[in-house]
């Protein structure tokens, strides 16, 4: 097979909405094209605002600030370490590599110099605590430098599984909260996903097209069966119909609005250990890693 | 393996809501008790209604009929000649050694005496025509003999993957219309599904283990690849999940009036061809069987 524009072979078979096979260069070409439209259709980011993109040492995220990066945003990385045997070492070098790469500025934060554990600690839904955790982390050093907005790598695949699976549990609550862009608000920074509605295979081409370090490595903590067969299941679909998963997506967006039931009439306030935006008396991070009682011993020993 | 009850061999594992082992007897025991439940739980039938139960040769209707008659009910069975070749004969076959074996009244109604044409000789979806056909027909014959309630043999599995397709499309319309009991209204009759809450698979077992009189040829035209991708996936996760199947039709059920937006306000009224209850001024029915032309030819016969 042909490149559809040039002489080339073919890298890529784009299969929706038009089937065209695209040699490297111009796959490079169309999938930039597709983030940047995809930038513009949902108002995601300006060129003026300081952009802090997470960084797993995955793929995802890698991409996502290499095509910023060059799409010309002003850009800086995010990572956690995590302190999981065999991953955090490993995501932490394929970070490194694509900073320097990038020739872009790495902020890393240790997980065990925060909270004294490690994800390998904690007993419980560590994929659950590990998500509170990471966001929380990432929001509050964005907050506290003064960035603008805050990028993660989740793409269509991830949206759509997530989605799925809220339908099959019927969490009506979270399928009200889907959306590309979530607005700033109180200390919460604006959220973006800029792959929102880029197929996981097209990221991976990319990033193997552009020669991006990533490690491949997953997290032996990861999720579980369930998850895997909502993205099989996904795929099989798309095999059969082209574009049902990205249809799929839009359905979604079209028709959100009737999930949105119970009006939440909750005031955000500030987290009483840590001062961050929460819903709660105590924001879910300090509950889960229960910094109230590192909090307490400290008062204890100052009234000494 | 040993049946929990007794000290024959294992027949069937039950999985949900208790992981258990029935032999034989006491599955049978077991599934026309959960029948016996379902129908009281949605209060489906009385003792003294005048039952017409579609049969169209598998082993769904057919256990459905079965069941009943042995519950005590009072039922006659409707069968459909959709003339399409090596499967309605087969299916025809089947039917009648029910009948036999049931010592139950079988209607047989010809769908080419009826249209003037047979399912083969019709263009464009077939899957859906035959399912307008089937209802229509089986309503207009139990309409007219006095039948109160029409019986049909969709199970759990049918239902589900009828309620995910109608998810992964956002067919929001079809949302809202799923429930084991359909009463009756003008001309339609009251519609109930008996096996609602059934797994297809224990239906299966059940069938064999009574020797139920069934055929297992499919029609060549039934639904394509996508449809049986939803049944695989959801069967997928139940064995990750014991119960999963059965806890997304409760969701559903709890949550579908989300999906209630548009009131529905339009009058039935009577077909101009046939004068059966429909939406429109001639009913589906006649409208893809172009009845209203034969109606025409008729008209102008007369006139001449
Ligand atoms: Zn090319
Ligand atoms: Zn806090
Ligand atoms: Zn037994
Ligand atoms: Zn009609």
């Amino acid at each position: 097979m042909k490149c559809r524009f040039c002489n080339s072979p073919s890298y890529v078979e784009i299969r929706y909405p038009k089937k065209i096979n695209l040699c490297k260069e111009h796959f490079i070409e169309y999938f930039e094209d597709r983030v940047k439209k995809s930038i513009e259709k949902y108002k995601m980011l300006n060129k003026d605002e300081k952009i802090l993109v997470a960084v797993s040492g995955g793929k995802d995220g890698h991409v996502a600030a290499w095509i910023l990066k060059k799409l010309g945003y002003n850009i800086e990385l995010f990572h956690i370490n995590l302190g999981i045997k065999g991953f955090s070492d490993e995501s932490l070098r394929a970070v490194k590599a694509l900073a320097e790469r990038l020739n872009t500025p790495l902020h890393v934060v240790d997980l065990k110099e925060i909270t004294g554990k490690t994800i390998e600690d904690i007993r419980g839904k560590k994929c659950s605590i590990c998500g509170i955790t990471k966001r929380y982390l990432m929001n509050k050093f964005g907050y506290e430098r003064g960035f603008d907005v805050i990028i993660t790598g989740h793409n269509l695949d991830d949206e759509i599984s997530f989605i799925l699976n809220n339908v099959l549990n019927w969490n009506i609550r979270y399928l009200a909260k889907h959306e590309p862009v979530l607005p700033a608000h109180d200390k919460f920074l604006k959220k973006v996903k800029i792959f929102f509605e880029i197929d996981e295979y097209l990221i991976l081409k990319y990033a193997e097209a552009e020669e991006i370090p990533f490690t491949t490595v997953k997290c032996k903590f990861a999720e579980g069966a369930i998850t895997l067969k909502h993205r099989d299941y996904l795929n099989e679909l798309e095999k059969e119909r082209s574009g049902i998963k990205l249809q799929f997506l839009y359905g979604y967006m079209k028709n959100r609005h009737l999930f949105k039931v119970e009006e939440e009439d909750f005031q955000f306030r500030e987290c009483e250990v840590c001062g961050m935006t929460s819903a709660g008396k105590i924001c879910s991070f300090c509950r889960v890693w229960k910094l109230y009682k590192k909090k307490r011993k400290k008062e204890n020993n100052k009234g000494k």
